[in-house]
This record gives structure tokens, C-alpha cells and sequence, in this order.
């Protein structure tokens, strides 16, 4: 039997991989360019699932791709947590005394500035790419130069890592996501505790969001996430993001679901799955 | 009297500036490199105002800006939002056809992938910061090279736009709001709509985030803005980002408050402050 071919955006050895480690385990990872490529791809049949980022403890919600979701009709089947830690990586026999410039994407660059504040011999060059960065120095066999990135990219290129975990902020999480074609969602997996996770939209008048909450209040169903987007083009519409504790084959879900579609003017299931071990539980 | 100082992150010519200018006219900007920084100036009564981002349409709210806010006790005056438009801009006399190398920050070079696939001979260079690269290229004075940055990016560094908005999606705003110290919050202008801005925390038990909504639905009072942000180091306790139409002055909104204070565990003003022109009303 073929492996399973998981797309993920960016290089081998971004954290998205490692998500795809803690989801699937051992799978082909297929890299794309773009996080809409991915989408794309799992479209087209062309890979069998996709891992995708959907929101960050310290950047926020991934917009993009709940855009992606609802456009391209996929369905969550799974969720798991990644810490982003960032890692100092030189080629093997390079010692850190010797590094002079550190290449990594702007934004892990600039969530090491303590590690920079405290080694100014050492200047910060902006690459396109964290994985990339790691691949590039290896490739030049640089004596001078390291990178910053995951322990996955240190081993995927055969990098050695001189200092682990130089971020600034420890709090650094990202959540990732499975995805199936809502037609092609494989059983579910057997789990005690679930989450679902939708999108609606109400007309923005007061008292609406209030009401649309109804549906899970007076039901004792507990909400872990909510977010409004306002609508572009629909002035005072609003898209709302909610996940809740909840499986949406349990009757007092489907109860919530339906009271909730009589308030919301737009309502879609983006799945229900056993709930991943968050950060905040560790 | 000397000119009013305005803090932004970023070089000079950043979308902050354009955010300063349509808040506070014409006024001295003076650039930090983090945002931690700005605030830091501002407590230190180095700058007079602060003028930061808060939240983009596609890449959503700035935590790290939530936080500061927090910590260093600064008040929101006002509000703007800035459409990004990203400009291929060139040392005057280059010509679009010369064009084989552009720099940029990556999330610019990555908003405008439309362009680069139309534009193969050119490559895209990860650069620090969208004017930065601006800069670079007339110090440098390259015959062969371009950056993307906005329109005053141009202006400040004697750039000749050779595209405007090269950008794939142009529903591409960020809000930016202008803070003061609580302590040095100039008297407010005149307005006919105003905003409210608050944080706060409650215990994750079901209802909890309905019970609290009911101080503003009861009273009639327009949300705008609502997100969750998991509490780290606290399971199941949660911070909430809310934004609502009204003035913190009024009686009604007085009520709201003080019914909420009741039901949350923390609760915080941001700040009372004329409505923006949004993006939506455009």
C-alpha cells in the first residue's frame, strides 16, 4: 500500500511537519509553496490530507485559511499543538564562538532579540524561509554562519544545534489542523473528549451575537473559542469563529446546531474530532 | 513649541507613518525598532504618542501589541485604518524591463505572488522591512533591482513607482490606534460615534462568556469585536478582547460596565475614542 501523502506549506523541516509527526505518523510529507497550493492539492486528489496552522498563542488566528476551509469545503479531522521552539544551527564542527551572522525568517528573527541583544558580534539575516535557512548554510558549508529553526530541520539538513530554545517567549504555540475532503473524511478515531468547530455569520444587530450564544448556553455547552471577523463588502456583516466541547453526533450538539441556524444567516460545520492536548493542560 | 513626537515600529516610510499622519497630521515620527520599545519611550516620556497596529483583515489581531497595552497602563485616543498597498518602486531612470531582482519584507513578497507569477525572470529577495528595502536600493543606487513598500516609502527615499498595488488581495486593511499614557490622555475631540475597547478574564464554566455578554446585549449596546485568547499558565481561563459602539461617559454604558465588572475576574478599559472610518464603510 502506497504511504500516506500528507501536504503541508513551507520546506521540510518547518513545524508544520512536526505537526504532521504528532498527527499521522510516519507519512510522506509533500512540501507547496503556498498555503492555497496545499488546498489545491487535496482538491485535486493529488495528496491524501493536509496539516495546516489555524492559530497562534502570540500571531492570532491563521485568516487565510479559515478562508481556504470554508472555500475549498474541508473538514477538521484532527487537532494538535506544537510549541514553537527556535534553535541555533551551524554545520556540524562549527563552534558558536565562530558564528558572525545568523540566517531565519524576519519573524523567528525577531523572536530571538534577547539572544541577539546578548551576542552583538552577531548580525541577523533576514531568509525566506526557517527550514530554508538551515538547508542554505549546510549547502554553502559556511564556517561563519548558523541558522535558526526547528530540531526537525537540524536533522532533516544535518545541522548541529549549538544553543536549543533561544526565543524570547516561551508561551509560543501553534495549533494545527487535519484535513480530509468533507467527502473523503476517513471514520473517526475513538476519544473522550471532543471539539467542534464551525463558522456563521448574523446580521450585526444588537443583541445578535448574545442570542446566537443562546444556543449553547442554554444547553451547558461550553465554548473554548470565539472571534468575529467583520465581512469586507457587507458593511456591519460579521464572521464569526466558534469551537466548542462538543461531538456533532451527541443529540444535545445537534439541538445547539439547529437552534443556532434558525439565529445565523450562514452556518458550516468545519468538523468535530477528538480534542488535541493544548498547551494550557501541560 | 516644539512638534508633537509620534512613536511607530518600523523605518520611516512603514505603513505606521501613513497611520500617524491621516491620526496626528504633521508631526515628528520617530521609529523604534520593536514594539516593546515604542512602548517603553512612551512611558518614558521620550515620544508624546504612540501609533501602533492592532489588528489586519487578513492576518488578524497583534497580541503582542494586546499585551503592552496591558503592561504599560496606555490609554487609545483614536483610531485609523490604512488600506496596504504594495508598490514596486525603483531609483528613478530604471525601467520595469531592467527589473530582475525585488526585495521586500517576506509577508509583502508573499501578498503579491500574482505579480511574480506573471513576472517570472524576476526573483523575489527577503529583505527586513518593506521601506528598509526602499532605502537599500537608492543607497545602493541598483540598475537592476526594485522593492515593494507603500507610496510614502517612495516619496521619503526619492523612489519612482514603476506598478502600483502589485498586491494579490486587496482587502488588505490594518487598524492602528494612537495611545497616550492613562495618565496624559489629552481631552477627547468631538465625535458623533465613539468606540469603547476593554479586556477581560473569566473562568471558563459554561455560560460564562453569555452571562457576560448579557451586561452589553441588555442594554442594547452594538459589539464590534469580540475574541477569545486562552490564558497561559491558567487552563480553561480565557482573556477577552471586546470592542463595542458607545462612549464610556454615558450612562448606559456606565451600567454595562459595572454589570460586567460583576461577572468578570479582570476587566481593564483600553480606551473611549471617536469611531475610524472603517474599511466596510468605504
Amino acid at each position: 500500500m502506497p504511504l500516506h501523502r500528507a501536504g503541508i506549506q513551507g520546506e521540510l523541516g518547518a513545524f508544520s511537519q512536526e505537526a504532521a509527526r504528532q498527527l499521522l505518523g510516519k507519512v510522506q510529507v509533500v512540501p507547496f509553496p503556498t498555503f492555497e497550493a496545499v488546498f489545491r492539492a487535496l482538491g485535486n486528489r493529488k495528496i491524501d490530507s493536509a496539516v495546516i496552522p489555524i492559530e497562534n498563542t502570540l500571531a492570532g488566528s491563521v485568516h487565510e485559511n479559515y478562508d481556504h476551509l470554508l472555500r475549498f469545503d474541508m473538514r477538521i479531522a484532527a487537532e494538535t499543538y506544537v510549541r514553537i521552539v527556535h534553535n541555533l544551527i551551524a554545520a556540524p564542527g562549527v563552534r558558536f564562538r565562530d558564528i558572525r551572522k545568523v540566517y531565519s525568517h524576519p519573524v523567528a528573527l525577531n523572536q530571538c532579540l534577547r539572544f541577539f541583544s546578548q551576542n552583538r558580534r552577531i548580525e541577523k539575516i533576514p531568509f525566506y524561509d526557517t527550514a530554508g535557512s538551515v538547508k542554505m548554510i549546510m549547502e554553502q558549508r559556511a564556517v561563519d554562519a548558523a541558522a535558526i529553526a526547528s530540531e526537525v530541520a537540524a536533522s532533516i539538513y544535518g545541522g548541529h544545534i549549538l544553543k536549543r530554545s533561544i526565543e524570547d517567549d516561551r508561551r509560543n504555540f501553534t495549533r494545527f489542523v487535519l484535513l480530509y475532503p468533507a467527502k473523503r473524511l476517513p471514520p473517526p478515531r475513538r476519544a473522550s473528549r471532543w471539539k467542534t468547530s464551525l463558522v456563521f455569520t448574523t446580521r450585526n444587530v444588537p443583541g445578535s451575537l448574545f442570542r446566537a450564544l443562546s444556543a449553547f448556553a442554554l444547553r451547558d455547552l461550553n465554548l473554548i473559542k470565539i472571534e468575529s471577523r467583520p465581512l469586507h463588502g457587507k458593511p456591519w456583516e460579521y464572521l464569526f469563529y466558534l469551537d466548542f466541547l462538543g461531538r456533532e453526533s451527541e443529540p444535545r450538539v445537534q439541538n445547539a446546531l439547529r437552534h443556532l441556524g434558525e439565529l445565523a444567516d450562514f452556518l458550516r460545520i468545519l468538523g468535530s474530532y477528538p480534542e488535541g492536548r493544548t498547551p494550557r493542560s501541560r
